[in-house]
């Protein structure tokens, strides 16, 4: 066992999964030219591993074993910051974009692990341990299914129309459990040892058969994929120099009556767990959310500070104003992120970020992500838009037209670079791709809003109040 | 003479004009698969003149000659406001997407009119009318060249170190003058009959070479028009509601030693007109740009509330704020530009609308349209960018699944429908072209707030503060 | 009858009523130190009427008969824009704060004119106009009492433990009504000659009892009125240049088994005719409100120019930002509520502005005001609050030391001047009271948002949403 | 000697001292009914030392010797955080008000301690170092002395036409030194044992003259202080529950040829000191600030909850959304400010909190300001500014009708105190007070924005996006 190669884990793919894209059924994933971007992207986790100046941040040793950092159960503020770092590290590695085979699945990991012991769900707990050893010492990649498709959102699981909306248990047996539903939107399902599967939301006693957590092979019957094509076919690397190179693909999965026996089952019929379960996988995965946006908002500021003096604008003083702002947001975000693993929490000797840091961090995020972009693109100029093609800068007719007439302070084949760069990052499809990441991945910002007040308590401050208005004990 | 069809504009494009895309010369922009979508949407100006049900917007009559109503010259604030209310119902029918074969020209037409009387110059204005018969009599298109690449920013025109980096005048004689430069993001240069040549920015004494504006056609001997290629391929019809039947195309303009005949040229060596040209263009123009932003807005409201219904969320507290938000960004942009058009001021009998809140309109579009990108996503949720493609709806073996999992309070069909259109406007390269056209097309916000605090006088205001303050005559 | 003088009201206002201040019954309003300014603030109106520059626009005349323009019925959007210019009139002249006693109540009578039209109600709208001509021929004043105290904000006013907490009917005979309750924020009641009392809110058929609209003298027996003492002792004229000159008092008006003869009730048990009644009132009321903010605004634009000059720092560009800002919100302020008379709508014969447009502009004013302050105090300095006080400017020893040390780009005299100008309008107790205005007065932002999206009507953006989405009629 | 009482500290400051306040000559701060309460405010300070819940964080011990924690020199990030905390301690203890009669002072100690070593000036550390030791040991109070009244504001100390206008050096001698000029804004100035004076900008060789920092007790021949009235008499206890008892004084201070012997001064003649000294006191001071504006924004916090409560409005969705972003608002900063210290840098064996996290502390502070205090007032409703007086409250007249129309979900008495408490807050001018401290105190918002971008190191980030541009090495 032991660490795996890019190769290996590349090779292990084509195992008779059913995925489907662009309607078809696809043999080989890696094999297809748009779902094989986003894996050998993936792949750059095991390539990290290998690599001298990673490898105290991505290799973790214990008893002479060695594994894949993402696997190290968190037990402090440091471990919590370290993961942070290793999560960023592999995002700045893959061109602004998360890799996410095992960052999600690690997360769902360490939130089972509390909260089945919270319940003191022994069986649950062997079982659960026994999938993070094969985890941790087989290096397998995880995709974490959590979302149901909801159908009417006004109602519960039990009240929806098609009980299949949510994901639930249609029979048991001695041997196991056979579930129907469908998640949505799992990122890196075609391309996964393993899903782990999660209630997405609290349930109450009516909603007992959709209070299920268990994990199943990708490569399983009945299981099928629904890979989305946002991103569509690989652009040319001169104006998509990012989404030419980097791609994550996300999937409607469906689970078609599959069958999963018992020894992958971690809660069935548990409302309590299951609410717990929702909730502690999202204190990890908010901040795995945040430490993977960094290197997206570091790619920012930096072509904002290079497409300002590449356009010849940096002393102009709004030009000041701007990059100011936009390092304001990005160092506060960061800045909350460190300081949401400083304060870690204990439970059961498990650490977690503190919730409300998190929060913090996530929702600043989110509410002015699109107020950066909005600076970025007024910096860099209409040429987002309206610049030249690969084809373009690659004929010998058109190239010399360029050199001349898109000059800035820098040469043009310099600037156009940074330009290409931002409109990869804001314009085209990759920057919606982020937008909308920004808005809604890991919980949107009404889920920030909700859970910051949740984790907020009160008391200190309104005694505080009442202590000063002289209404403390005054009935 | 007369009015056009739609069919006679598309034929009359295949003239021999030197036009470059994505690095080879195209022989016939129609004929060519993506710049042709974008010459049929540009023809749908000719089909309105045709259709009953806006002859009265469209159409302008005048001594028994009918004529495009783009051509009529503004007297009043009414007419100011039914030439808003025209090039809205052009964008409109354009899916969103302004046409602007005749909007900008005459823009540019109007302004050359004021600002030649202004500085009585018989000789250029006479040149100006002939071409404005020329437009309005034959029905006519043009694009406006006025930005030009500028190189440093930081210079002016005479102090570059390539003087080409600003269209200037290289040679005159008897018969003409010889320009030589490029201009940057020409809209819709590729298909359309004639462009006028302005000045993009004030001008001293020492820029007087480049102190020119002239009219050419576009099939002329050393025009070349090198077309971006920023929306690439039509996307499917499923995912790509809007962007796969319309689109603009903007080109960099290359003026290799044109030759000019003085009929054509309005002024030259002329660095005060160029001033006020530039001025009193951007005054329309401005104008101009918040009318044909007005469907777009109204397509963003409209298909916010559309998803909140078909996602089962329209009661919740948190979008109706967001809706609420919406409707208040929408409709101010509109009230202030129907204000701008009733505030309408006048020189030498040509109405133009009120400079500061014409840019009072722009400003507010411009500064809240990431805001409102970033609540319609929100409202419509991640399937934005992780939802099926058309591929997969046009399959027989995927279509049913979708059908299954993929409703809300709407029908999956419908609710794909609205989701698709979001993800068009917003999230794809259609949405991200709208969003740099949103801070730079027409000046960017910089550019707004530089002429609303020269508009404004505060003077009034300032002799209110110190009326009150008892600090007006105290020396 | 007709056109009263400033003296003549002061006088009038001695007439036994009763009035509570800072915890005493006083016996003459006009004679109090603190409630006496307050009271010839408002007769800045009567003073108006004979000013030759404000004639045309203070003064009615029809049929030889002349009377205060504050009683016109409107009848056009012509009438409505020449009401809020003299709405701005008056503010302008009371140094940034209404006058209040003649604007609310003519709102009042021209929404009761509609309403009970509406409703056909023909012998409540002969009382009505029997209040309206007796205020018009009289040269009255009046004060609108309207939001009731209403304890527990989620119940209605049938489910309050105490059903005074609305004022409400506690019995009828032959001659009248007997009313109790309270009213609360009842601007200028201590010193009008009539309220006009109208429900708050919407009413169901249980508020009944509460559905009660009339009008008394102020002096009347059981109606006892208790002002606020918020803006306390006035300051010296020095630092507090508008406030010691100029402020309104706000009353909690007590109905202590109030009798009212049948003949000043305007409609009783009526909650149809109410929740009409709330809705109308507020349509013209934040008209009034928007109009009589813009002189404020003014001052704050104004002074901001001004200290930007005297600070020697107006060339900056930060500072040619945040005026800039300024000027754009409140120009946006002023050219949406310009818009929504220009919008006018009509019922009955009488015009009502835009409802949806004079919400965008209230909206913009209140949400924005607490940047608008920040803005300016930002230019200021923090002189606003450590700076002299007008017994350092009087005394010898200490306003030499000022005049050396205190100047900037203007001397210190000047400078002075305009800081405590600002210092009076954002920073002391006056500008805490605009702040409060803002938010509250005449609907909360939250109010605000509710009226913009009812008036909202989106059924032309949702099916041009659905026209794109191909959604229309897909069932 | 050791710790001082509070009583000892008053007792001290009748030693002459020449102080002004509202144009008259002060014999004994203490005894001056309005300067008074400023001074028993500051000395809780010495409360502090001696109540036992606090002494851990209040009172150090070094070598067997007790003294005021405020001097202790920090070592550690750990250092800080508590330094950090006793700061908040003590404003939470002045009812949201700083003390400051040792915080500024241990800054600029501190700050001169790192400069004076980093350029190796032997003898101004060692004189500093003595005053060091008799601060600690005599428990003494300090005013900082910094910002100069500056004149017009685009000239440099040697360019002003009057070379007063920044604090200079007249004239040397072998026993000292005479200065003369005046620094503005000197909080506690009247009320504490002595100034430090430091230079209030960077310099340059011309400014030689002004370059110069020393200290001088405030009883000194030719120092005057001009004590700032912005606050007034206190108002009722009722209405204004924290500004009654708690205030700070701020000073026009003057040197009128003020003799300033060898040893107080620590240098002189020193362009280069005075600008690095300058820098370094705001790396402290700033800290300092958003420390102490902790218990500020947790009294809105609060109260803002309580007011909800109070209301009877904390379930409507639109509180629980303001209460969210105020909790949001508050723990940022708070978080921010934390996370400053732990990233302590180090300069010759000092600790000082990390440059860039802690100005983005203060502009998350200062930027978000107004928006909270807008927040809070809508929570809270009008009667912040018509509610009833204290003595109407006192009045058995009065009182029981209060009682009976102002209750909420709370009754009267309750609700009341909140609501003056806000109102204390945010709309009188203690209100205004604070939210002019928050634009400007510690450096305006735009000088946090000029230390971000300063402390900010773009390398990183502008390398990552040339790699990503492949831009890097491109020439």
């Amino acid at each position: 066992m032991g660490l795996l190669s890019a190769e290996s884990y590349l090779q292990s793919l084509n195992d008779g999964r059913e995925i489907y894209y662009k309607g078809k059924r696809i043999p080989d994933v890696v094999a297809d030219p748009d779902l094989g971007i986003a894996a050998r992207h993936a792949s750059i986790d095991f390539e990290l591993a290998e690599r001298p100046d990673y490898r105290d941040l991505a290799v973790a040793e214990e008893d002479g074993q060695t594994y894949s950092a993402y696997y190290r159960i968190p037990r402090s503020g440091m471990d919590l910051a370290n993961r942070s770092k290793l999560i960023e590290a592999g995002t700045r590695e893959g061109g602004t974009l998360v890799l996410l085979i095992k960052e999600i699945g690690s997360d769902a990991l360490f939130a089972l692990m509390r909260v089945l012991r919270r319940h003191d769900e022994q069986p649950g707990l062997e079982k659960l341990e026994r999938l993070y050893r094969a985890c941790r010492d087989g290096d397998l990649t995880l995709a974490v299914a959590q979302t149901d498709v909801k159908g009417d959102r006004s109602k519960r699981p039990s009240q929806q129309a098609d009980p299949d909306l949510y994901v639930h248990v249609v029979s048991q047996s001695d041997e196991g459990i056979v579930v129907r539903g469908a998640k949505v939107h799992i990122s890196c399902a075609p391309y996964v040892d393993r899903l782990i599967v999660l209630p997405s939301r609290s349930m109450t006693e009516a909603d007992a058969p959709w209070s299920v957590s268990f994990t199943v092979p990708v490569a399983t019957k009945g299981l099928k994929l629904y890979a989305s094509d946002f991103l569509g076919e690989a652009g040319d690397e001169f104006t998509h120099p990012v989404s030419s190179l980097h791609r994550m693909v996300e999937a409607l999965v469906v689970f078609d009556d599959v069958f999963v026996p018992w020894e992958d089952v971690f809660f069935c019929d548990r409302p309590d767990i299951a609410s717990d379960a929702a909730l502690a996988f999202v204190e990890y995965h908010r901040f795995t959310a945040v430490s993977y946006k960094l290197p997206y908002l570091d790619a920012l500021v930096g072509s904002a500070f290079a497409v300002a003096e590449a356009n010849g604008i940096s002393r102009a003083s709004h030009v000041r104003e701007k990059l100011t702002w936009l390092v304001g947001y990005a160092e506060s975000v960061r800045g909350l992120i460190e300081l949401a693993a400083l304060r870690a929490r204990e439970e059961h000797g498990i650490a977690f970020p503190d919730v409300l840091t998190t929060n913090l961090a996530k929702w600043h995020f989110a509410r002015d992500f699109h107020a950066a972009i909005a600076a970025v693109q007024d910096l860099a100029g209409g040429l987002l838009v309206t610049g030249p093609s690969g084809a373009d800068w690659a004929s010998d007719d058109v190239r010399p037209v360029l050199e001349k007439y898109l000059v800035g302070a820098w040469p043009a084949h310099r600037r156009l670079a940074v330009l290409n760069l931002i409109s990869d990052l804001t314009s085209r499809s990759y920057g919606g791709y982020q937008a909308v990441l920004a808005v809604h991945a890991e919980g949107s910002i009404e889920a920030e809003k909700l859970a910051m007040l949740r984790a907020y308590d009160p008391t200190a401050a309104l005694n505080y109040a009442l202590d000063l208005a002289g209404a403390q004990n005054a009935g």
